[in-house]
């Protein structure tokens, strides 16, 4: 076989769901990195790195909509035929980490993690089986002031990245409330038996904003098929229990304080309602203290979040302008984010409860927010100066002239290709040279360097046709001795500035 | 096996050759990779992000010392039964996105990528099976001056992050005096009959600064047996032969003309010698031209590079500052990355010779660098300020004092944990928190708040015993009006600067 692969030709392609990132992404992305690392450190977090894949029995399976068993993550064999698992999110690695390092840790533990994640689901449209998320989690404290403050995190992140208070929304829920009403409507949220149920329940409670009250109640019901024909299989309650649910996932309001209200009597009459409430009316406390109001973060009975590890708070980020969709009509943006609270996944390992809140963002859906935005080029990088190479006996020369840019600190090549004049500057223009440095035989002689303005040159005619042109190109070339090519490069760069 | 896995707890470990990152050593790789970066983009390099992983016949199989089929790589089978592998550098990956967009590119193409890179290979000491590295790269051009810039940029990178001139070289070869030499000696590169003696005689030549010259003689000859009593095959050489081979590899000298002037007489013989001389001397002149001289790189007829790919110009970076090495004995740092020219890597899928060449840094290995150079750590976070919840009815407040100073640009937090008074303090300790803030009922009967001055606490006294000894503390510290918390940390913290 390895004979067989060395004569023929491998094809050049990827795997369905991967691609490649090019420049403008990777800049943009590690521009947001950064500074929601920084807000992130400023709120008291420390970064931490753990490795792509683990054992599989240590990351655990906590993928929503994932029944059988290995679905939706990536495997791998060791030598030794342990199973290890591509992280598929990067709590699951830090509840390993917690638990192999606990005593050694300051506690409560405050990490934020940014790093690449694996699903092996079926790709669509923006939709791959790579993508970055970054992270935020407090870990060994039960006190709701910490996802209180994931939430201030959240949106002090979403602004320092250019998403303006107004163009998102913060919402928060518990899912002890959503464990209250499914005991109101009988169904027992702790029952083994009934879990089948209840995941139903609220993977369609989850559907609401993307489905709409309709559809919720058929998969509440007997089911639901969709435009296509496809067949969701419902939860098969009855009209009083749907009601009930509904009634309760649709009595948000626009004020924290209202909704507390409006959902306090549909869920009081038993303690995880009581309990979900006290820890909500905690947070809106601390939110408004902290100055975080109802603009930014809201109380809404409908979010659910789909892992199946929240045991308390949940929050999600979601962007409110209007974009076009992929069917071309007017559409919210959506969810670029969220988390909550995960009491259980380190106990996993430890056997003792240690409690833990934590969240994520969806790097490559803010990118996309941010280009809807028109905000995703700022860090944009700006073209190499080309000094072209005129004549190869002189490359020396050339070298020496894009060096003295660089130490100077300008983005600068010599052009390292073996084409002709007209190669190079076509070269120059793709790579978008705000201009080009020229030494012909005539300049030399005189001790000079031409600085030619790609972008006053392109203003002024359009299209270049022979030497003699460019020579008489007037305001877009000037020629000054080869001591003052930095000043001059710089006097160009700074004109297009303005 | 679900239900048993449910049941089991899991281990929280990881497996052999795999570690997580603290916080310094990602502050500090982040930094130096910000930094490579952004030399990488003034010198005219455009990033680019690939998948983790791919098909395993797109990546192909050009690691050294890797005999056996998909040994040293780590496979994955996806849902359709196609092979894909975790890449292994970052040169495989380029190699197919060049090959898959190449009339889109603008050519020569020059990006940087950063990532995480692994390798099934056995884990040792400082050896992992995930390390990251840093490349730029060059296609499209059979330029030197592409070669000549990547020496250049490697040793503009590690001066940018604090390896002095002095404390690391540059070496440069060029594959095409190997095969000269080969050739002389009567070992055909070209003939497929000879491939493993041709690679037994470069990774012997390739040991010569670890293993010393004798070690290098058997190699080539009869084989060698290690301290541990393990043999190595050697390449069977007769005496004549190593002679030559030998007298090449110790022909370096201190100045490039002086090196290249010792090696013509060796190599010039054949074409391919002569091709490689003329190509080291214009890569002499453009450093020259330049500004690099042989303070930063030098010619070296013993370096090699293990990969198998290469086809012309090759270059190491490597550490010369003595360090203390496992065994308690000083010894050279060694080699911090490198790189060459790979003529082939795109045309096995294009079928055409599309030239390139590249650099690698190891970014691990440069952490460690730094590390022994002091010059690690100038990423370190300095702790938050923490502050303190003296009552927990006043929690909101605690929670505006930490918003007050983030808002202020300073790192801080609100203790999130359920201790008391001692615990708190301790956390501020642990954390490497600058000072800590407390309102207790008395503070703020009087609208106060009192910053304690860790740093200075823990000079005066040692141990903090109660709350009257806190309150006489003195210099330690202060207690300012609510409205002027910010202003007296800022003073705090400007105060354990000087």
């Amino acid at each position: 076989m390895a004979k067989k692969a060395k004569s023929a030709r491998p094809k050049a392609r990827l795997p369905k769901g991967l691609r490649d990132v090019g420049a403008d992404e990777f800049r943009a992305v590690e521009g947001m990195v950064g500074a929601i690392g920084r807000v992130s450190e400023k709120y008291g977090f420390e970064p931490l790195e753990t490795p792509a894949f683990e054992y599989s029995d240590a990351l655990g399976k906590f993928l929503p909509d994932a029944d059988r068993p290995n679905a939706g993550v990536f495997s791998l064999e060791d030598d030794d035929g342990q199973w290890m698992s591509l992280r598929y999110d990067l709590t699951a690695p830090l509840a390993r980490y917690v638990a192999a390092n606990y005593d050694a840790l300051t506690k409560p533990f405050r990490r934020y993690q940014t790093g690449v994640v694996w699903r092996n689901e079926k790709p669509g449209p923006g939709r791959y089986r790579e993508f970055r998320q970054f992270d935020a989690d407090t870990v060994g404290t039960a006190s709701v002031a910490a996802d209180a403050e994931l939430c201030m995190l959240a949106s002090e992140a979403l602004e320092t990245i250019g998403i303006d208070t107004g163009n998102y929304i913060i919402r928060v829920n518990n899912r002890k409330l959503l464990d209250a009403v499914l005991q109101q409507a009988g169904i027992d949220p702790q029952d083994e038996a009934e879990q089948i149920k209840r995941l139903t329940v609220l993977r369609a409670i989850d559907k609401l904003e993307r489905l709409g009250p309709q559809a919720v109640e058929l998969l509440l019901g007997p089911g639901r098929k969709d435009a296509s024909g496809d067949v969701t299989k419902g939860a098969g309650l009855e009209a009083k229990q749907i009601d009930l649910i509904m009634g309760f996932v649709g009595a948000g309001s626009d004020g924290r304080t209202k909704t507390l209200a409006a959902l306090a009597p549909l869920v009081e009459q038993n303690e995880a309602g009581r309990e979900g409430l006290q820890e909500l009316a905690q947070m809106d406390e601390l939110l408004s203290a902290a100055g975080f109001d109802a603009t930014r973060v809201v109380i809404d009975p409908a979010i659910v979040r789909g892992l199946d590890y929240y045991t308390g708070p949940v929050f999600e980020a979601e962007l409110t302008f209007e974009s076009v969709g992929e069917d071309g009509a007017d559409r919210q943006f959506g969810s670029v984010g969220g988390g909550g609270r995960y009491d259980g996944l380190v106990e996993r390992f430890k056997g003792v409860k240690v409690p833990a809140t934590g969240y994520s963002f969806g790097l490559s859906r803010l990118y996309a927010a941010l280009s809807e935005l028109g905000r995703a080029d700022v860090g944009s990088l700006v073209g190499p100066v080309i000094v072209l190479v005129m004549d190869r006996d002189h490359i020396g020369t050339y070298q020496r002239f894009a060096m003295d840019l660089r130490q100077a600190g300008l983005r600068s090549e010599m052009y390292l290709g073996e084409s002709g004049m007209r190669a190079q500057m076509k070269y120059a223009d793709k790579r978008g040279a705000p201009c080009v440095v020229i030494q012909g035989e005539e300049e030399r002689s005189r001790g000079e360097v031409t600085i030619k303005d790609l972008v006053e040159g392109t203003r002024l005619s359009g299209e270049i046709e022979d030497n003699t042109e460019w020579r008489e190109g007037g305001r877009a070339q000037i020629a000054v001795p080869e001591a003052k090519l930095v000043e001059a490069v710089r006097e160009v760069l700074a004109r297009q500035q303005t």
